[in-house]
């Protein structure tokens, strides 16, 4: 079974949305990376760090998920990073409440041996110094793809520039994309955004689907237009999972592959908003993803005739 | 050949985008509809009302365009509609600067009595009384394809509501489909307008693309990434006119048609922002419409080998 190695937090999340709140639940980049990559048969796992606060059923239900948890470090008497956000009744804004960074602020990662040779390489949105060190413990994987936040080109650019030159495939909202490039038209910033070294380019568009910039070649997968948002956290982490793990499974790192592995990454990020934190995908299966991707058939595929 | 009745304004546009700003040139919702429309083997006619200062070369231009104009009115001593706005640096949003409604403020409009038994008719933003006023003039058409805006809903929301009743599409933009319906999922608001009477709801999303809903079935027609838009100005005109336009010279108003319809609509919007008003229009040949046709293929076509 091909391997796909995460890292990204590991974090309590407290949630207000127009349809309700949460107390402090599963919640940060490497949860909804890997429950969303491992609907495909692939072999995952995480790095990453928690507290000793963290509750032992979390960590069960990644193994029962068969994520592998040797690389996620507990440290005693640490807490867990926390976050807290409400989002406005649009859904696309939110403010986040608080931020503790708590054991994250120290994460030094460590890849697990039996990882080491893992065949893609899941960079979710942490520090680009920390991305980095993940990268230069893994043994000549066959795709870095890297995802990030506007955080980091405020505060540690220099950093960044540096790890991207090691990446595949960034992963980046669209204003993130602009202020990366300093372009507006977003075919423009993504030939920019190659020059500083991935060669393919995903642009994330939230409610608006999601571009795939390679060389000259666009595709584009659509969000599915959903009656009810419930809660958007963790959408995107949840999109860079599916695209990973699709490609994980297939083992096949073309473009033409890459279209599919965004429409998966899209099609699992549309489950991802029908509840609360990951609870949507702890509890999914391969029959409802396999069914939505009818959906994304019929709203994107068409006939022309030509006249 | 199958006949477009197209009612709209035909104005006087004066437009400044971050690219330059320019003179009075042809603009308003029927030209753009039509030089849209007319890239496909239809009879074109369009009703409206322009002023005694109306260039003869303008006319000429839709007649070089196989436009028929027995429609349009030209009022003695009476002056063209006049807009002018301004694009801001995102071109996504504009201010006007000036409107004259001029003779359209007392348009009563005539259907020529050869195109009263048009097959389609595509009625373009006006007032919802006048829109009322050319369906009431129209022998059975196979489908009524209305366009409005944000200003009618505020102004003269009970008009509206009794046109629509009478019109079988809808297209209409994201904000005022949530205006319209009081819903802000585009899923629920489509099916809200629904009940008003259209049986498909089209909305524009601009840059995000277009949507087509019927009954419990969506179509997206992603908009074309572009490296440069020059002027949007009348793009969801020119959709309008794509869309309408292949309905009419195909004859087949399916939903499976309309998907293709909505392709070609976003096909030919692409073009026209690409310089200033109905210029790229005018000088549009098939060829370039079909080359670009293959971009919206593989911008949106995928194969899922399922796992």
């Amino acid at each position: 079974m091909n391997k796909l190695l995460i890292v990204g937090s590991v974090a309590f999340d407290a949630i207000e949305t127009p349809f309700g709140k949460t107390d402090k639940i599963l919640g940060g980049a490497a949860p909804f990376i890997a429950l969303s990559a491992n609907q495909f048969d692939i072999d995952a796992a995480i790095v990453s760090v928690v507290g000793e606060d963290f509750p032992q059923e979390y960590l069960e239900t990644f193994k029962e998920n068969r994520v592998n948890i040797d690389g996620i470090e507990v440290v005693k008497g640490g807490k867990t990073f926390f976050w807290s956000g409400k989002y406005h009744n649009d859904m696309n804004t939110r403010d986040t409440l608080e931020t503790q960074l708590n054991v994250l602020a120290d994460f030094d990662p460590k890849v697990p041996e039996a990882y080491q040779d893992a065949d893609i390489v899941m960079l979710g949105n942490l520090a680009p110094a920390v991305q980095e060190s993940v990268i230069d413990q893994m043994n000549d994987p066959k795709l870095i793809v890297l995802d990030t936040m506007n955080f980091w080109m405020d505060n540690t650019l220099d950093d960044l520039k540096k790890v991207l030159k090691k990446v595949d495939v960034i992963t980046i909202n669209d204003e993130e994309a602009r202020q990366l490039s300093g372009e507006y038209s977003l075919v423009k910033a993504a030939k920019k955004i190659y020059e500083m070294g991935p060669a393919y380019v995903v642009i994330k568009k939230g409610e608006h689907g999601a571009l795939l910039f390679y060389k000259d070649e666009m595709f584009f997968a659509p969000a599915l237009p959903l009656e009810d948002v419930f809660d958007p956290t963790g959408a995107g982490d949840t999109f860079a999972g599916g695209f990973s793990g699709y490609l994980t499974a297939t083992g096949d790192i073309s473009f033409e592959n890459m279209k599919n592995a965004v429409i998966y990454g899209s099609n699992l990020a549309s489950f991802s908003v029908e509840k609360f934190g990951t609870e949507r995908m702890v509890h999914l299966d391969k029959e409802e993803v396999e069914e939505r991707l009818k959906a994304f058939k019929s709203l994107t595929q068409f006939e022309i005739a030509l006249t």
